[in-house]
């Protein structure tokens, strides 16, 4: 029996970032998943939940995390021999610019991207009406952060240096929402050449379109 | 929180029988799966398990159930009221009709079937060798049984009657299968047209392609 037990729906992006880390590590573990089928409502559960705020346990017998960055982090601590061995970097300096960039990710990116997520691609599914005060400021963080990114990934092809790391790992589950599900935020990162070209390189990977094929059922679809 | 839970995988065709049957009643149910994903074996851990071996528990608070065709009996019955109230006839004479033509799935359907099921769809990905005596007496078998419903399906649109019932619902997993991974027993039912009309007609429910949908899903591919 696998000793590493994830608690969640892939269709969270918390428990996307998690899968997508223990698959770059080849990790075996267990996905324990409740999906709750409704009678004559035929709306997914999962979309009544904010992006962010999906419930996400992982335990590893030493361990009970919920945070999917600190859960990212531990694993490529503790599968370090194993799997992708460039997730968080091969010293203790690429180790912090990593960190630092995964920092960035969950301070500058994640808030406006969530909010984006929840108003343009999850809200009207629900009838929920858009604020549109957020909408539009969120959207003037994310271009902000993106020209950031599009700097730093003129420079170098992933945010930490020349190799795929943690940093670029956790913004794939909202920019994958963002870029099929919002074509106005889509147009965003199309707009940003150097982003465009990181974000082909990183969505593009196995591990990552493998838990894009996990969202794809339809979780809790009755 | 809904009182009806199914532990199980939809890739199992015991479990797809009952989400088949509880989609078709308009029940709120919670299904329970634990997917296991390996580090680098690539094989899906469900096709390690015989189609008809895998495991399925119902539990309603009042019932602990584990066979799928026991099941959809006890969910017809016990949600008489609600969604599809022709699963189980409209009277004594139907439901007697009914549950023998189960009965005939159960004997003499399900067993040849879920051989080739095992031998022609699962094994050959597993690389299991095909116990070619097993293949050829099941393919003789399953001609007969077809021959008996295309006769029957000559007669009326449904094996029970004029009605989708519980009779019908119970083929839709295993000749699933059949339809989409082996061509050589695809055959067997297109040759016969009245069955082959039949099946047309069950497998385009859309409370069975919703069953579809989630079998789709890889589960456990690692």
């Amino acid at each position: 029996m696998a000793s590493v037990q994830v608690f969640g729906s892939p269709a969270s992006t918390e428990v996307a970032r998690v899968l997508t880390c223990l698959f770059e590590k080849e990790v075996e573990f267990q996905l324990i998943r409740t999906d709750t089928y409704k009678g004559k409502n035929r709306r997914p559960d999962y979309l009544k939940l904010q992006p962010s705020g999906e419930s996400l346990t992982y335990e590893d017998g030493k361990s009970t995390l919920v945070d999917s960055r600190a859960i990212c982090l531990h694993i490529a601590d503790n599968y370090a021999e194993q799997g992708n061995k460039d997730l968080l970097g091969r010293g203790r300096l690429e180790r912090a610019s990593i960190e630092q960039w995964l920092r960035t990710e969950s301070q500058i990116f994640d808030p406006p991207s969530s909010t984006l997520v929840f108003y343009l691609a999850f809200a009207p599914l629900q009838g929920i009406e858009r604020d549109e005060e957020e909408v539009q400021k969120s959207k003037k963080e994310l271009e902000k952060v993106l020209d950031i990114y599009d700097k730093r990934l003129n420079e170098m092809s992933f945010l930490a240096g020349d190799k795929f790391t943690i940093a670029d790992l956790a913004h794939l589950p909202n920019t994958h929402r963002l870029m099929t599900m919002v074509p106005e935020c889509a147009a965003m990162f199309e707009e940003r050449p150097n982003v465009m070209k990181w974000w082909e390189t990183i969505s593009g990977r196995p591990k990552w379109t493998r838990v894009v094929d996990l969202q794809k059922e339809a979780p809790a679809v009755a």
